[in-house]
């Protein structure tokens, strides 16, 4: 059976990059099945890379290699690596977004860094890491090989620090961590945040929205909700919240709690 | 032979949800082919995903599972259903996405819903079916699964009303339907409307163009010509005729018609 | 082991253009294995197309088939073609957008003209020729047919020039390429351009850059380096050079050479 390899980048739709990247894959291990995650990260943005791959990962099967290039450190000091975590492989620059997928409290967590040179493009640009250097070691994994003949092994990686929720008696503060295709607003509040409490009203921009919904409610202007990530979001349905409330990223979130009723 | 799952989705691709739901896809069917189709179809706007899904489908092979997700209704009363129609196979809400694709009157129709808990994730959420119900259910189709299995036969499903175009004399009355990604205006008036006369003049916007051409003539301005759906159509060869003539979905189009030659 | 068939396209990913496409080579060659390279290329821009082929089809194994469709000419005169070089396939109009990857001086470089009516779908639009003309060429060569099945043999295709550097004195005088999505300004000058000199200043738009640099350093506003495909490009790392000094495609670029130190 053909090992996946998905693909989660900034390096866009509009260029070669992506398509040369697959080439180097398919050269190396023709087997191997490529699963766009997605091209469209923002340049550079570490953190949303690292919450989309953390957002995807879990639903694909033991096995599967992750290739993660976000990488605006390319050349220069910051690592190459190559973890193992929760039975699947993630490969990518060592800047933090592997780390939501794969944290060093996962699993069989072990990482290497890629210095061995007999997995690479002969020629490796200060440039294209994606291309030179990150898919070859993918595809040497994809292709069954082991995480040891990549490089050195190192003992930790570099972790992103998401920001978390603080209590401040019977209120919560977050803040926006994403904004999704729809115009979703999603904070950094989980479900398990709530602390056994219920939500009495959902402050964020302009929006002022009481109470928990557990669907997007058309009948009402705008919910909030515990969405599909588990994370605590405000919707407008069939609209926008984002454009709706005047939200963005990092914007902060309050929560105000009761006890369930 | 891999069975082909086609994607037609208004996801969009910088989020985590395709990747979501082709984990889910391949982790329950490793065998299965996934071809997006389109995942840019405009937010919940489920007769560009129906138009959209019928115009690739044909040109599949028969067994092709084919799952659109375009949901506005999720978590609410709307069905998610299965279809068997034209020798393939059609997974998605039951809101009509699904309807120009594979109608009732399909060579060997017949639909289910989704009723069977066997076939969706454990954690089934409120606002991502996609992932957690149809994607499931479309690898098990996948896979060689019977349709029955997959819930409840059902005798009909919505099927999305396309607005006909309206003889009157020598005229006919139609609307835009789509503008694609060239600027060509797409109309709702196909060959066989023309009823065996010929085209004098089509107006739609500030157009006014004579005759229908066969090609993208690019020694006029613009041309009407009957497109590779069989839909009469508006081009600028080299531009974009919604933008030169201030064109959008929904317009009036008007067509006089003459006697053959 | 599956052949893999490439698409850049100018297609985008809003409509079903390149859904029908894929449907048609996986139901003429189920074992295909189909790779996007791009379907972003700006409408009709051929020199584009044409770049991003080049630059991606190196990286992919003997035996690809690659499948361009930027077609502004699609039902006029210019010719349908394929060609052999390099040991892969090459399958698109003759209007140059194969010609940088596929030039005639390539290895085993030889070409067929598309007549064969044998190798196309029954009903052949006059609009969409990467549907109905192109795919099954390709997915005839992906199977394993020969080149000479699809039609007569050309002993020359239409060849893109690019603009080339000229030297004067001190003085290189190039033009941008291409900006891609980083913002990224990529010129026509080649590191072998620089004849054995190095540079002292590379001036385009506002940028005034001294000397290049051999990665991306984020200690400079902005950088001029050799880049992953050996083309002189300016950066600003971290942000877009094209906006930060207001550049476009075939702006000129002037590099001051001065001998090596």
């Amino acid at each position: 059976m053909p090992t996946i390899v998905t693909l989660t980048t900034d390096l866009g739709t509009q260029d070669a990059f992506v398509g040369a990247v697959k080439g180097v894959l398919l050269s190396q291990c023709p087997d191997a099945q490529i699963v766009d995650i997605t091209h469209d990260i923002p340049p550079q943005a570490v953190r949303t890379g690292a919450l989309r791959l953390a957002s995807a990962a879990p639903y694909f099967p033991a096995g599967t290699v992750h290739l993660a290039v976000v990488d605006p450190g390319v050349g220069g000091e910051r690592r190459p690596i190559a973890v193992e975590a929760n039975a699947q492989h993630f490969v990518g620059p060592d800047n933090g977004v592997l780390s939501l997928a794969a944290p060093t409290m996962s699993a069989g967590w072990r990482a290497v860094e890629l210095t061995n040179p007999a997995h690479r493009l002969s020629q490796l640009s200060n440039t294209f890491h994606g291309r030179d250097l990150f898919a070859p070691a993918a595809a040497h994994l994809a292709c069954g090989g082991a995480l040891e003949d990549l490089g050195d092994e190192v003992d930790a990686i570099i972790e992103l620090a998401l920001p978390r929720p603080r209590r401040d008696g019977d209120t919560l503060h977050g803040v926006v961590l994403d904004v999704d295709r729809f115009g979703n607003v999603i904070t950094n509040v989980r479900a398990a945040d709530l602390a056994g409490r219920s939500v009495a009203q959902v402050m964020v921009g302009d929006a002022r929205i009481d109470g928990l919904s557990t669907a997007y409610d058309d009948s009402r202007r705008a919910v909030a909700l515990i969405d599909s990530d588990d994370r605590l979001e405000v919707a407008v349905p069939g609209g926008s919240a984002a454009i709706a409330f005047g939200v963005g990223l990092d914007d902060p979130v309050e929560i105000r709690l009761r006890p369930l009723p």
